[in-house]
């Protein structure tokens, strides 16, 4: 049977996540599929930064840090964000960026190996994997200088490679490209047979698919809090640590906050017990309040079905949007560059184009917003679109395919104005 | 001739500077004699906040990266930071934590010298430097695992302890608890005849003392966005890198903003030209606009004479300040830790007493807010006091100072609810 618009409205007067559209601040006129890389304003946000602001600071000023309670935000959203990642309290926190917290759990994970596995120096990771988390770990092999090769395959490729000359094998769970998903839970267990540390980025799963690091038996985990945690621009970042490693070592950025006392002042560095060694320096409270509120819209489908009901909502919305992109826009290039099998993917659809950016240039004129990512290795540049079902509607996922099949159709992304590069893709 | 408080606000009637109180939202009934721990918030940043949230991120979301200059931030804030502190254009750039920031520092700073005087591995610094900058130094030092030596002088030592064995000298430029302050030129020239490398921490001297790195011919040096910078809590840091030494290496925390091409997402890391590669992950875009309207009020008084009226007019403070609990509170068993010699000091003054962590809280109380912070090894607390220009009259100075003769001559401080500690102080 064909697939309609009416079909998707109807679809939309049943979904039960439906509400959870009126916790955010939506622009007029927008599809906006690129929650994957900035989630949208909640509506909680701007009133909860105004009181941080003008309340907490501008008039209780330095006592806010007891009074309003700014010291146990890391540990408190931290807690909250274990929720949606299956992280028992105690085993994440917030700090930083999600590159300075994989550099702490890297070094931590190296560390560990050269006690319990000495001569391992092999990082195992993906070819494709977002680029800081390779950098990072380039960061650190240089300056250790102790003879680290970072071994990329491609991410397919990624849990048959695990063998016994692994030290660590450091994966981003959903791809930020073509949104391929590993098996958590699995490449896990197999890095374990092989006597191998796990460290997985979450960036692209924290609040878009059901994580359960605990469950997984997972060692280490990052994640990033302004795509599906909707904790807005540059958000503070996560990291988790299994409760059965965090006191094994310090991790080397032994800032103040990770102290057993930051305010005893001592000359020595002793180490929080728990996660809260993975604390550096100050926190970004007004960032990190921000993250809170994003955190929350997540939480409130906890009463409706949680993060289960998300996926399943996910899942039929890609579904499709890939139904109706390869039905209306036949013809015109595109290839899609996502796994079909709802299982080994995340949150996102993503088309290969020879001409993607200036398509989705176009597309954006129009109102439609996903992003483009360049391709790897000069493969052509793929058109991505993150659905977010907190406030992505079945009836957006038809009338953004409508607006692609006509910028395609029309050809009006050739149009010069379409073909300038910008700072940031 | 005797202070009067006529005489105090006959010069606050006089000040040069007296506007730029205008720029603040200080609290009724308050006297804050605690910038140099968390700034005032300035009457710009709710409204520029607010507009972040509400426009840029809330309307134009992903764009604004484009089209409100977020990805410009780290340096534009970091140029106008760099006017304040004596350092050229793009030699100074916004990011992450004060803690992170050393780390980069030092870890390149240490890398240096393993190549130009292999065999040096001690890093000098003072016993009562503040402790995440130890922390941070002991954090990389396990990392390395080659042997490097923190070795530790008091403040006042550290200058003559600077010989041809030392690879880094890390110094505070003004101490936190005394106030203590560095002469940075002459320091740093004798760690350049002793062919060691210098990192000045600025925490305490950016916005409040005049600063020049670029004539002090400094190597690297580290800063505070959220004390005399008024950026807010947790506000993010900076970090500068003399011109000459920018490109020499990668620093370690090698994250994608400090990519040549971040968004070619390339797999190998090219680090960016200049001080561009100092920066890691995404900055957090709410706090870092905040930030900047911190910095303006200070650029604000660039046309009545900027630093260096400033500068003259926190002596005149601090001058007073002693002055006045020296002869008003004389006999209560307060003891001047501050240098006497305004050359000498910052823009605090402390005061050891036996009981200082009640005598604070009562104060406090009072509406007089300065800070407490536990002495070293044992040593009596400090009641510690500092004194932003911007906002703080010297009338201000006369009342605090009457308030503390009050809570002293009466004993208040002894009662049970002000010997509570707090989890922050």
């Amino acid at each position: 049977m064909t697939l309609t618009r009416n079909a998707l409205a109807q679809r939309d007067s049943t979904d039960s996540l439906a509400t959870l559209r009126e916790q955010f601040d939506l622009p007029a006129g927008i599809i906006y599929l690129d929650g994957n890389s900035l989630g949208v304003l909640p509506r909680a946000t701007a009133e909860r930064v105004q009181a941080v602001v003008t309340q907490e600071w501008g008039t209780d000023l330095i006592r806010s840090w007891n009074t309003a309670g700014w010291i146990d935000l890391p540990l408190r959203v931290g807690d909250k964000i274990g929720r949606l990642v299956g992280a028992a309290p105690g085993s994440l926190v917030v700090a930083d960026s999600t590159s300075i917290n994989l550099f702490k759990v890297l070094a931590a994970a190296v560390r560990m190996q050269a006690q319990d596995k000495p001569g391992r120096r092999v990082i195992l990771s993906e070819s494709d994997n977002f680029p800081t988390d390779l950098y990072m770990a380039q960061g650190l092999a240089d300056l250790l200088q102790q003879g680290h090769e970072l071994r990329l395959v491609p991410a397919e490729q990624l849990h048959a490679a695990i063998d016994e000359s692994v030290a660590v094998v450091m994966a981003t769970q959903v791809n930020y490209r073509s949104g391929f998903m590993h098996d958590m839970a699995a490449t896990t267990a197999r890095a374990h047979a092989m006597g191998a540390l796990t460290i997985w980025d979450l960036a692209h799963s924290a609040g878009a698919v059901p994580v359960n690091l605990d469950a997984a038996c997972a060692d280490f985990a990052v994640g990033c809090g302004y795509k599906y945690l909707n904790g807005g621009p540059g958000a503070p970042a996560f990291v988790y640590v299994a409760p059965r490693h965090q006191e094994r070592f310090w991790q080397p950025l032994a800032g103040w906050m990770g102290h057993a006392k930051p305010f005893a002042f001592t000359t020595d560095y002793q180490p929080a017990p728990g996660i809260g060694r993975y604390l550096c320096g100050t926190p970004p409270v007004l960032s990190m309040a921000a993250l809170e509120c994003g955190v929350d819209t997540l939480l409130a489908a906890e009463p409706l079905g949680g993060m289960a009901a998300i996926r399943a909502k996910s899942i039929a919305l890609v579904d499709t949007f890939i139904e109706l992109v390869e039905s209306r826009c036949a013809c015109f290039g595109l290839a899609l560059a996502t796994p079909r099998e709802a299982a080994r993917r995340g949150s996102q659809a993503s088309f290969a184009h020879e001409h993607g950016w200036p398509i989705m240039q176009a597309l954006i004129e129009r109102g439609v917003i996903g992003d483009f990512r360049a391709g790897a290795d000069g493969a052509p540049g793929l058109l991505r679109f993150g659905f977010t079902p907190l406030y992505v509607r079945h009836v957006d996922v038809w009338d953004a395919v409508e607006v692609l099949r006509d910028v395609l159709a029309s050809g009006v992304w050739r149009e010069a104005r379409f073909q300038q590069k910008a700072k940031v893709t």
